[in-house]
C-alpha cells in the first residue's frame, strides 16, 4: 500500500534474497562445500523476476506475502539450478555468469553437477515445507508445487533445454525455435504468475489471463535477450556478447533480423499490457514491471 | 491377502514398472531424445526396493495401492536420477550400469545431465500429480512429497554424495564414513518406509519404528554392497568388482575387514527384524523381504 513501484520492487527483491539465505544458510557440516557452491550460485545476483511475479500475483489475489515467499524462493532456486547446469562444460561451456566465474569454474565440475541437483531438490524442499508450515491451505500448496514441478520438467524448462541440445548447430524452423523458447524461458515465467494465482485462489478466467500475460512477457524477454546479445554492452550484461552468432545459434535476430525482432518484441509488450487491463489489479505495479522488463538495455 | 511373499513382491515390482512406463511414456515430440534417455535409465532394471517399501508400508497402514503407487514411482525416479549423475565422467566415471552402457555412454554427457535433471523433476511431478489426483488427502500427499524432497536433498542423499566427493581419495574416520552412508544410501530407504507410513496415517510411534527399521536395513545394505564389491561375481552384479579397492575408497571392508563387516551386517539384520516385531504387520512379507535383501549374493 502506498509504496512506489521502485519501493515495492526493492521490498520484494529484498525479501526474496533474505528468504533464499534463510532457506539455505551457511553451515559448518561435512556437506559444507556443496552448500557453499549452492549458495554461490543462488545468492547475491539476478533480478529475481520470477520470484517477484509470484509475490505480486499472490498480492493481487490476496495471499499474505509470508505464505507466498517460500514459493517465490523455490522458483528462484529452480532458475539458479538451470543456470548452473547450463554453464557446464558438456552443455554451453560458459566460464562466466553475472560477471563472476560460473559454478564449475569456481568449484569443480562435479561440485557444479551436485550444486545444481541440490538447488533443484531444495526448491521442492522449500515449497513443500513452506506449504506445510506457512498457513497455506494444503490443496493450494500442493497445486502450486505441482505447477512448479511441471514448469521445470520435460514439458517445461527442461523440455526446452532438451530441444536446444537436439538442434545445436542445426538450421531450425521458426516454429520449433519458438517452441523451444516458450519452454526454456517461458515455462518458468508462466509458472511464476500461475503459482501466485493458485496460492491466492484466483478464478479460472483470471488465471488464464495471467498465463497469457506471462506467455507474452516470456517471449518478449527472450527476443530482447537475443537482441542484446547482438547489440548490448558486455560490461552491462556481465557476459560476453555476440556469443550466439559466434556459435551459429538460431535466435530471433538470426531468424527475422534485428528490426523485425524489435517489432515483435514491442507487439508482445503491447499485448502483455492489454492482458493486464483485464485483471483486477490494485495499482500499476505490474504495468511498470512490464515496462521495465521490456525496455531493459541489459 | 493370500499372496505368497514371492507373488506379492512380483506384483509390487510389476505395478511399479507399469507406473513408471505410464508416467513417462514414449512420445513423438521434439523432446523425444531426452525422454528416451530418461526411459533408458529408468525402466527395465533394478529390484525397485524403495518403491516396494513405499507400497508395503502403505499396505500395512491401510492405504489403497493406487494411492501409494505415484509415490513409489517417484522414489524410483529419484534413485534412477542419482545413478545417472553418479556415473558421469566428472563423478564416478562409470561406463556400465546394470550390465548396459551407462546413460552418458549410450547417449552423451549433456544428455545424461539433462536426463538426470529430468528424472529428479519428474519424480516431483509424479508425486504431486498423484497427490492431487489419486484420492490421497492433500495434507498427507504434501507431507509424503516433502519427505521425499528432504531425503533427496542436502540433508539426505545429495548430502551423502557431497561428502563422498569431499572425502575422495582421503583417509576417512569411521564416523564420517558412517554418516556419508547413512545419507547417501540410507536416506532414500528411510524415506520409502516413512512415505508409506505418512500416506497410511501411521501413528508417530509406529513411524519411528519403521524409520529405525529402515536405518538398519539401509546400513546393512551398504555393508553388503561393500562386501560384494570385494567378493562378488562380475556377471551377477552387472558391474566390475574390486572397483572400490582400485579407487582406494573407504568402505566398511577397508575400515573393519571382511569378517567384521559381515558380523556388523548380520547384527543390523537382526536388529531390523526386531523392529518389525513391534509393528502391526498383517503377515510375514517384510520379514521375508528383509531376509532376501540382507542375504543377497549380488
Amino acid at each position: 500500500m502506498g509504496l512506489t513501484f521502485a519501493q515495492r520492487l526493492k521490498q520484494y527483491q529484498g525479501e526474496i534474497e533474505k528468504a533464499l539465505d534463510r532457506q539455505l544458510p551457511e553451515r559448518d557440516c561435512p556437506q559444507r562445500e556443496g552448500i557453499d557452491a549452492m549458495r554461490y550460485s543462488l545468492l547475491g545476483g539476478g533480478k529475481r523476476i520470477r520470484g517477484v511475479l509470484v509475490l505480486e500475483f499472490s498480492r493481487v489475489f490476496g495471499t499474505p506475502q509470508g505464505q507466498a515467499l517460500p514459493f517465490a524462493a523455490a522458483i528462484e532456486m529452480v532458475h539458479a539450478y538451470s543456470l548452473v547446469h547450463d554453464d557446464l562444460p558438456c552443455m554451453d561451456d560458459d566460464d562466466f555468469r553475472r560477471g563472476k566465474p560460473s559454478c564449475h569454474k569456481q568449484f569443480s565440475e562435479a561440485a557444479a553437477v551436485l550444486a545444481g541437483d541440490g538447488l533443484l531438490t531444495h526448491a521442492f524442499i522449500t515449497a513443500l515445507q513452506g506449504g506445510t508450515c506457512a498457513g497455506v491451505p494444503s490443496g493450494r500448496a500442493l497445486e502450486a508445487a505441482a505447477v512448479l514441478a511441471q514448469a521445470a520438467g520435460i514439458d517445461g524448462m527442461l523440455g526446452g533445454q532438451i530441444i536446444d541440445l537436439a538442434i545445436e548447430g542445426k538450421e531450425v524452423e521458426a516454429a520449433l525455435h519458438q517452441r523451444m523458447c516458450s519452454l526454456k524461458t517461458g515455462a518458468l515465467i508462466r509458472a511464476a504468475c500461475r503459482m501466485g494465482c493458485v496460492l491466492g485462489g484466483a478464478g479460472e478466467e483470471d488465471q488464464k489471463i495471467a498465463e497469457e500475460y506471462a506467455e507474452k512477457i516470456g517471449l518478449s524477454f527472450q527476443i530482447i535477450d537475443d537482441i542484446l546479445d547482438c547489440t548490448g554492452q558486455e560490461e552491462l550484461l556481465g557476459k560476453p556478447t555476440g556469443s550466439d552468432a559466434g556459435q551459429h545459434k538460431t535466435t530471433y535476430v538470426s531468424l527475422y533480423g534485428l528490426q523485425a525482432a524489435r517489432d515483435m518484441s514491442e507487439k508482445l509488450s503491447a499485448q502483455a499490457l492489454e492482458c493486464l487491463e483485464k485483471l483486477p489489479l490494485p495499482d500499476r505495479f505490474l504495468f511498470e514491471l512490464t515496462g521495465m522488463l521490456l525496455n531493459r538495455q541489459f
